[in-house]
């Protein structure tokens, strides 16, 4: 049976990373390198590459290789790094989880395969199954990525204990991102003490999970304020936490009355001086010029910054 | 501007042609290749290979490709071959459709990007836009696939509208998938005569379809039953039309009382003798030897064959 090894796990604030592209809406390797670091050197605990706000799905996992190559030259450290490697095919999901591992990522971060809706708990576990078993290294550090409202395909509490069951130590936790804490609550009571790590999949929960046993959270706006959601996640227990948790929660509701992944790059876009970060790939659309125009002012007027950016 | 060359185009009834896996998973060339050429010879105008009945999101780009090589290689002549090649990531559309063009095929049947909901008109005809202007080939069919109930990403009469005024002769039809007549009949009245060339995604609309101008349709018991159905789609204009078509309905709706992918394998499995048929890669499930033992002697009671499967 694989069993996991021992090591430091990630914990603390991760940004699914937004993705630049080229005018040719090819990745743009250098400005992504740049933003990772920037991150790290800005509250990220660890990087969830090629998550849902990444616009992972719109690329091959050739590309998505060459941008995770990049970074771990780029001197991003790998054990920091969770990519996203669940895909709809098996076969791209084994082949980018098996070069994760041997890039020597932190963990990665796993999708259930999306396009079929209704399928069974036996044919997930089946699927989460096969790519274990074919990575076959206890390495392999397997996060969970529920995420109901976009990939339709839910991970119940019943898959994750046969998971855990077969797999302790290889499935390592998971991302929340049902928006809601009624979700949440149920993995952290069942789970957190047999070697699985909680994220939320939003700061907005945040201090929740801290106080129910949680390891962090995995969330979009990690991408524009990580600094002062990682001040949160070291601080739950300070007198003072929950104003904090209002604090993040108020730039969060800033950001997402637009529509979240063009609004981050254009954040990012502006406070950087950087208009190629405007991009998104089909088929999103970049913010109107109306929409940024609400954006921005509302997060300045909110003490908004973003220091340092590259 | 782009605009596509005046050939034959394909019109009746084409299958969504199953895969079949190896006990390894792997996709299974000799066998696909086999059923092919059962189906042409037995009713099937067209092939519409990689398909939501072919498990082709479950396969890499790479797996698709070889069988689409090995088809080629095969004899099933390209021009009655209809690939699925939507993909979620732009880059593997481009690369399957160009693919696709190059080996001649009579067309491709074209999911919209299927991982992010709610996205807009603009963001999708981007996407269909970028595939088609990136492939650059006048020779290329792309048939717009429809399927709500799956994808969860429709296509709107207003994005058709405006694919067809952008690139006539190129956007060649749909695939409607959305079980529903009156998500049809607008579609024909509205493009019909403009060289768009509409296929029931379901044979239970084959009669309506055919008298409402359409050219025919894709269905999953393509793969079992293409003789009957090819005859009334043959047929659509004889007295006995609605007979027919009684028939071929009666099929449909013993068949999927069942998981219909499963179903289908089974079906060939054990009408064909031959058991490895009856494999799904994960999430999909075979299925049980229950399923089977109600599925089989139904169809049998109702007169149900496959003369001649390899």
């Amino acid at each position: 049976m694989l069993q996991g090894t021992k090591v430091k796990r990630i914990e603390g604030v991760l940004a699914p990373v937004i993705t630049p592209f080229r005018r040719d809406l090819s990745p743009d390797a250098d400005r992504f390198v740049r933003h990772c670091r920037w991150l790290m050197r800005n509250g990220c605990a660890g990087l969830a590459v090629f998550g849902t706000n990444s616009e992972a799905n719109s690329m091959s996992v050739e590309e998505k290789l060459e941008l995770l190559d990049a970074l771990v030259k780029g001197g991003v450290p790998a054990a920091a790094l969770m990519p996203g490697t669940g895909h709809c095919a098996l076969s791209d999901s084994v082949k980018m989880t098996r070069e994760a591992v041997r890039l020597g990522c932190g963990g990665v971060l796993m999708l259930p395969p999306f396009y079929y809706k209704g399928v069974s708990d036996e044919g997930l576990f089946r699927s989460f199954s096969e790519v274990i078993e074919r990575v076959g290294d206890e390495r392999l550090r397997l996060y969970l990525y529920h995420i109901p409202p976009v990939a339709n395909v839910p991970i119940t509490l019943d898959l994750i204990g046969r998971l855990l069951d077969r797999y302790p130590g290889v499935v390592a936790g998971v991302k929340d991102s049902s928006g809601d804490w009624s979700s949440t609550k149920p993995m952290l009571e069942r789970f957190r003490d047999r070697g699985f790590d909680v994220f939320a999949g939003s700061e907005v929960f945040l201090l929740d999970n801290m106080r129910g046993g949680g390891k962090g959270c995995i969330t979009a706006t990690g991408n524009v304020n990580p600094g002062a959601i990682d001040h949160v996640c070291r601080n739950w227990r300070s007198p003072d936490a929950d104003k904090l948790q209002a604090g993040i929660t108020a730039t969060r509701k800033i950001v997402q009355k637009q529509p979240m992944i063009p609004a981050l790059k254009a954040i990012v876009a502006h406070f950087g001086n950087d208009a190629e970060w405007r991009r998104t790939r089909p088929p999103l659309l970049e913010l109107t010029p109306e929409q940024e125009r609400t954006l921005i002012p509302e997060l300045k007027a909110a003490g908004f910054a973003m220091p340092g950016l590259p």
